[in-house]
């Protein structure tokens, strides 16, 4: 059987997009991408965005913290009329060497989703918006999700004015070298209040999908998650000279609670990461003075990740070592009626739910009210943040029809 | 009982000028020492030793290896004579912030063995020296016993002047700097013929004494050495997203490297340390790239030495690394009949024989065919390269005596 002609449409238009935002940023060498807030990809990212927009006759909106929204239909007067619209996107900026499809994937989605309703004749009850996050990454100032957190106040704009990049340059001075007012950054509950309803499309980032025979799932929320530094203190002294007996050697700590933190990940069933690791004096002949490591824990389960860093502090100070807490966010869940009908046009039963560990401008938005969630697409290599991230085009195309599916049961 | 009046007078000399050199380049904030080849610093303990050589009519010379050396005798006739003369000493530098006792105890301590040898009206047959090795640290430009290494053509000159300090010196531009003329360093065998043989007396860098009722021990040799770099490949991942079962995490594979270093080290009675390790990315919520550690492995047993880096190498493999050798040296055995006298001054039978795992200037010499061996003075602290290396006063008296007593038997 071939696909409806409506879905034809939508995934022809969807890979004309991808085509056409293939080269933004894009590097040679490594095939990966860099695309930063308010740099010249970044606004070559948001002309194609408006320049797509228009071309389907959408009305363009930039709200105070930069973000894109794209309407069809009136937003402002479905406020008024006590259903406000129902919004669908994500972001299109990138990690360091980032994958291609982490964000676009979600905002090349929903403007396919827009053609396919359209082919189909849908004439939605309530506005639908399409919206393109800003700085989702937070690859340049540092801060993940700040178009989506500035916008619900969850970052406020003088903090975020105040932030500095790489080069020691401000986000104040780069929103006014991108031609912006650094004035009108800010909390913006105007747009916010147009969103009904919130529905992110999102590569996956793990395995979770690779062996089932589903290419979409349902994102049901994002894990509670935090990040601890731990400081093991040694004696400096001379590799050469100091017997084995003598050595107050913070490396070997290190290496116990490195294991240890794998070890109670997988009897918790959560995760935990040693991703980074500072010995001073960092030298070949040397025994360390100390060793800092972070610990970057997660899961589905709170209570389970709590443990896991209530018994690795205890591991650390058996080793004579600290633990501190750098971070720490409780679990967002997406909205339950939302992921009933996302799991519904997916063919309800057996649809796969799956949580996810990293953040996403949807678990903002859910944070701050917004009845939110995810569709997730299959990816064969798991990798995310990484040129090899990857998904099939046919599986990126089912996630376009899932997502007009999903639109259309909630403007029917 | 009182000790004779000439190891007093040596006694009181000692600590006469321990108390000059006790400021030269010391630290406020830790009380340690910078002293580094080539500075302010440098040009300060060489001023203070050749005024200690001036106040005891001994004849200064300084090689074209920049080493001091200072002759009670005529040490060319010594040569044509077929009879060359007996050098002690050892080296005034510091690594950074380093100990009072490393290099000076035995400088000082030569000087005071004169002082006793005069004291006592020993008329030596042959000529005494006592040198001041030059950068035997390597602290500045890299290059331990860069001194005697240029003396013995270890280190060809044009190999030396080529090397750059941290601020991107070179040792020409310093040698310069420093008033001497770049053109004359180099080997220089005029200058190392004069050696009949070396003992050079140092503070011990381990506990090897410190739990024995004997303040001196001989220095046997200096253990066969090296160090290796291992290369840890990984997936670089999402540490928020990636299951447990689906990473290739090489963090987990640096702890466990850490242990078998340990694990190895005690099965194989050597040392073996990981004192340095680089991460790539090294982000707190990146699942690591790569791993780079290193290993530093010596031990009296050159067999036993090898045999672990073999079975280090072996479980490196086994976890998809690969090991690589950065610098071997094999081990270097003092002179044993010098050694043997040593032992005899020392009290004979019982006296302890420790090899170093160090490289010292003696070791230099013995590699070029001197008749070379060392005294090591008991450090409670077991500590050394640090500020809270120590030794005892009345223990670096009996090293003085000691030296002065195994001069003066070479010299019947």
């Amino acid at each position: 059987m071939t696909a409806p002609d409506p879905q034809r449409a939508a995934s022809a238009g969807f890979d004309r997009m991808w085509a056409e935002l293939a080269p933004v940023g894009r590097s040679g060498a490594t095939g990966g991408y860099s695309r930063f807030a308010w740099t010249r990809e970044d606004a070559a990212l948001r002309e194609w965005f408006a320049g797509a927009c228009a071309e389907r006759g959408l009305a363009l909106d930039v709200d105070r913290a930069g973000n894109q929204w794209a309407w069809w239909g009136d937003p402002d007067a479905a406020v008024s009329a006590g259903a406000p619209g129902v919004v669908i996107g994500s972001h299109l900026d990138s990690v360091p060497d980032g994958g291609a499809f982490d964000g676009p994937l979600g905002v090349v989605g929903a403007l396919a989703a827009v053609d396919e309703l359209r082919a189909a004749g849908v004439a939605p009850s309530r506005p639908v918006g399409v919206v393109a996050f800003g700085d989702e990454e937070g690859a340049r100032f540092g801060v993940a999700c700040a178009g989506s957190r500035v916008l619900t106040g969850a970052l406020p704009a003088q903090r975020a004015l105040g932030l500095v990049d790489g080069d020691g340059t401000t986000l104040a001075e780069a929103l006014t070298a991108a031609g912006r007012d650094p004035g009108d950054l800010g909390r913006d509950d105007r747009a916010l209040a147009r969103v009904g309803a919130f529905v992110e499309l999102h590569v996956e980032q793990g395995y979770g999908l690779a062996g089932l025979d589903r290419p979409v799932a349902v994102g049901t929320g994002i894990w509670p998650h935090g990040r601890w530094r731990f400081d093991l203190a040694g004696q400096a002294d001379h590799a050469g000279t100091t017997r084995l007996a003598d050595r107050d050697d913070p490396m070997l700590a290190l290496a116990a609670l490195v294991q240890r933190a794998r070890e109670l990940a997988v009897r918790h069933g959560v995760l935990a990461t040693c991703g980074k690791v500072v010995v001073r004096p960092n030298g070949v002949n040397a025994i360390p003075s100390s060793v800092t490591g972070w610990l970057d824990a997660r899961g589905e389960d709170q209570a389970a990740v709590r443990a896991l860093v209530e018994e690795f502090a205890a591991s650390a100070a058996d080793l004579g070592g600290t633990l501190t807490e750098e971070s720490w966010t409780d679990a967002t869940s997406f909205d339950a009626s939302l992921a009933d009908r996302l799991a519904a046009v997916l063919g309800g039963g057996d649809v796969p739910r799956l949580a996810t560990g990293a953040g996403h401008d949807a678990g903002v938005l859910a944070a701050a009210g917004v009845p939110a969630a995810m569709l997730l697409v299959r990816n064969p290599t798991g990798i995310s943040h990484s040129p090899e991230e990857f998904a099939e085009p046919d599986d990126c195309h089912r996630g376009v029809h899932a997502l007009a599916a999903v639109v259309a049961s909630l403007t029917r």
